[in-house]
């Protein structure tokens, strides 16, 4: 699955020092650049923002044009997907995934600066996507003028850039087998990722896990009843849902659905001595958040459990009156939102219909359930962390940081991943800048210039060391 | 508890067919007040709306002032309450209980006609308030007028309008010690509650369950966080309240909380002995609401579920992101509003501190809770079903309905009763003509003309009969 890719002799010849001045240099013009990528609110999930996704898709076309690219924009059921490629040449052909979609912003009273007028603030850039992912797919947009102003080889580079995966990308996946043709490559690069949380350093990505995702909607009577008049007769949807959510974990936090933990493919030895070498600190952990790492098993240590646990997650809830003052309600809905976290060898398509189940099992009388939304991102996969293409980003990232990169299996989902190495035979190879500070999918998310040039920096030296000589 | 009231001899002379006469040449006039009223978005529970409960007030005030009665707003800590008085007389001095204040009228997209712009459609009058409460308490007023134009004597009568029935009365409630002097009463009339739901015939009821409500907070992280990056690290705060909500009841929806329901005084003879007279058609509960009786405690007899048992119930929970598409998110925070209805010799302040105590104990490691919003409404009670107030009003009945009235134990509560009996020695007489076509306290809430029609006869004839000789 990850060939063993030969590096081009020669390669890897730019200075560190070269591209932070390059940086200095072109500071204002590149904020420039991202505060305009910024403003497009292209939330992928808002039906109503499907027009400025598509205006931010025209953007980066343009964008990718001025770089020197060819570019154009690859049409979906949903959002289209921009497409860019350097002229064919030497060297190992790389594929670029980025998302220009970003999550919704809601509850714009959380933000201190609204979501989509970036702001920056003591070194941070703030605004929806900051980091996620549009910082971070512009700092390899970057690097690509940065490797022209510098003279380097032009990189044998394809581009995609998504526009609905923080949907689970329905669109570029149902799409890919048409551009099968243009999608070969032997690195898959991605920049959607962070960095060590507790020291900063980088991260090498050895694994990330699958998602699926679905809603559950209980009904009881045709409306909401007057909760004395039918209190004690009219079956409350809100604490049936209760009961089958409980149902779903024990009261150590562990998943009790029959057939969604088959087939789980334990750490082996190399992977758990990883694993002790880089464990999560619980009180920099509960500082960093503000709650202690006591979610899922708690009786399994927290960086297994993210990453070599599967979970399953309800990320909303709502049922009844949640005005102000109160109503007194026997409510007739109660809807919850529910995603689950897979890891390698877990069929997805199984564990839905095993969380399914479930809660249909659990349902109780006078209530009527129906699902809604389901979808399934794609399964977890793990590379194997000693290939040549794992070694040489190791040695790209050490002087990057002369500490050198973590490994490290990411909690998160990144859905098409899965999709674009099968199609691509590529190798992944999984790097970014991210922090837990960057507050992605919550409100006032940002992302620091230092870990943009971080980016820039890992970007340059890691696609001249692919580029070919110079 | 509730004196041996004597009836004046020679009351009660006025005949059915008069009063509907009357009711017909009045039509458009009791119509525009109706709607005037309704008019008022007098919602208490939303702060927002405290001078529309004022404006409301005012205008009741003027309407009693014009139907003759002495008539003042008495100050509360929040909307007044509005009072009216006939000039003493003879005859059992009868103290009116209703109330101006309405429930909110949320997701005006669920509603036909808008909630405050009152519609006649097919006999029925819809608005937020049509029947509960403004409904009912106007078909009472229209009765003095209807006494007044037939040369009726009039009643020795008090009457307390209360501006926040929606939300417990506080106000009402602190006032009452206060007002002691002028509410000493024989009778205490209310017509808040229904006709009996599967036949139509009238109905007394001989009890009503008191009610506590209070909301639970339950709070993980500072902040919503990736589902991906913190799955199975954070502590999800919706799969702890739904742990905590379960625990509440047991599958088969019976009450699991130690000390709640202890107290608890089971059916007298007599009183099962009315309950098997009158039991609940689950076919037709089914047809009426769209959901079968299996809530509370599906073990036992609806009709005894609704009269002499108590519940526990979750009238609204709103987590993490409920909106359009999915965020994968491990949410922050999960809210939970809850109430509970009691029955008589249950001590409210105990059932309270029990129910907290149940979910502070089934709270998981690594969430905080908190409790907002505590309100005791008061206690449940039973009348004694034999009293000469309770034969009187089942004659007058029998006279508005050829079939008589049905006695009936109410899972409702109408707080500021027990304490309304307690300062004013009254015995409570509880009449009303809703039904659950009528909505209540949902989206389309409707009263008929039919229902006002028996309201007013039967008001108009209980008046009469308590009003003393002509």
């Amino acid at each position: 699955m990850e060939p063993d890719t030969p590096l081009p002799a020669g390669a890897g010849k730019i200075a560190p020092d070269t591209v932070n001045a390059w940086f200095e240099r072109n500071r204002e013009r590149i904020l420039a650049d991202w505060f305009r990528l910024l403003r497009f609110p292209s939330v992928s999930a808002d039906p109503a923002r499907r027009g400025d996704c598509r205006a931010c898709a025209d953007w980066l076309r343009g964008h990718l044009e001025a770089l020197g690219l060819g570019s154009e924009l690859l049409e979906t059921s949903g959002n289209p997907v921009v497409y860019g490629a350097t002229r064919p040449g030497d060297g190992p052909r790389i594929l670029f995934y980025g998302h220009y979609d970003v999550q919704p912003a809601d509850s714009p009273e959380t933000w201190r600066s609204p979501p989509f007028e970036p702001e920056l603030r003591h070194g941070r850039v703030y605004a929806r996507g900051a980091q996620d992912n549009k910082g971070q797919l512009l700092y390899f947009l970057q690097a690509l003028a940065c490797l022209r102003d510098l003279g380097a080889a032009t990189p044998n580079l394809r581009i995609l850039l998504d526009g609905e995966e923080e949907c689970s990308s329905p669109g570029l996946t149902a799409g890919l087998n048409g551009w099968r043709r243009r999608l070969g490559a032997d690195v898959l690069m991605v920049c959607d990722t962070c960095a060590d949380a507790r020291t900063g350093r980088p991260a090498l990505i050895a694994g990330l896990r699958g998602i699926l995702h679905f809603e559950a909607i209980l009904r009881g009577a045709r409306h909401d009843l007057h909760s004395g008049m039918h209190g004690g007769l009219a079956p409350n949807p809100i604490h049936a849902m209760s009961r089958m959510l409980a149902s779903l974990h024990d009261r150590h936090g562990r998943i009790r659905v029959p057939g969604f933990l088959d087939n789980l493919r334990p750490a082996n030895e190399r992977e758990q001595a990883l694993l002790n070498k880089f464990p999560l600190d619980a009180a920099e952990y509960r500082r960093r958040t503000g709650a202690p790492p006591l979610g899922g098993e708690r009786r399994r240590p927290p960086a297994e459990r993210l990453g070599f646990r599967p979970t399953i997650e309800v990320n909303g809830i709502a049922g009844g009156y949640s005005g102000e003052g109160i109503k007194t309600i026997v409510p007739s809905e109660c809807r919850a939102k529910l995603s689950a976290r897979l890891c390698p060898d877990q069929d997805p398509e199984r564990c839905l219909a095993a969380v399914k189940r479930r809660l249909a099992r659990r349902r109780p009388p006078g209530t009527t359930l129906a699902f809604e939304n389901e979808a399934i991102g794609g399964p977890g996969f793990r590379l194997t962390t000693g290939s040549p293409i794992f070694r040489a980003a190791g040695e790209v990232l050490r002087r990057v940081d002369p500490r050198g990169a973590v490994i490290r299996w990411e909690g998160a989902s990144i859905p098409v991943v899965s999709a674009l190495r099968d199609i691509s035979g590529a190798a992944p190879l999984l790097t970014g800048f991210g922090s837990d500070e960057d507050r992605i999918h919550g409100p006032n998310e940002s992302f620091a210039l230092e870990a943009f040039r971080k980016g820039l920096l890992y970007s340059v030296l890691m696609l001249n060391t692919l580029g070919g000589g110079e």
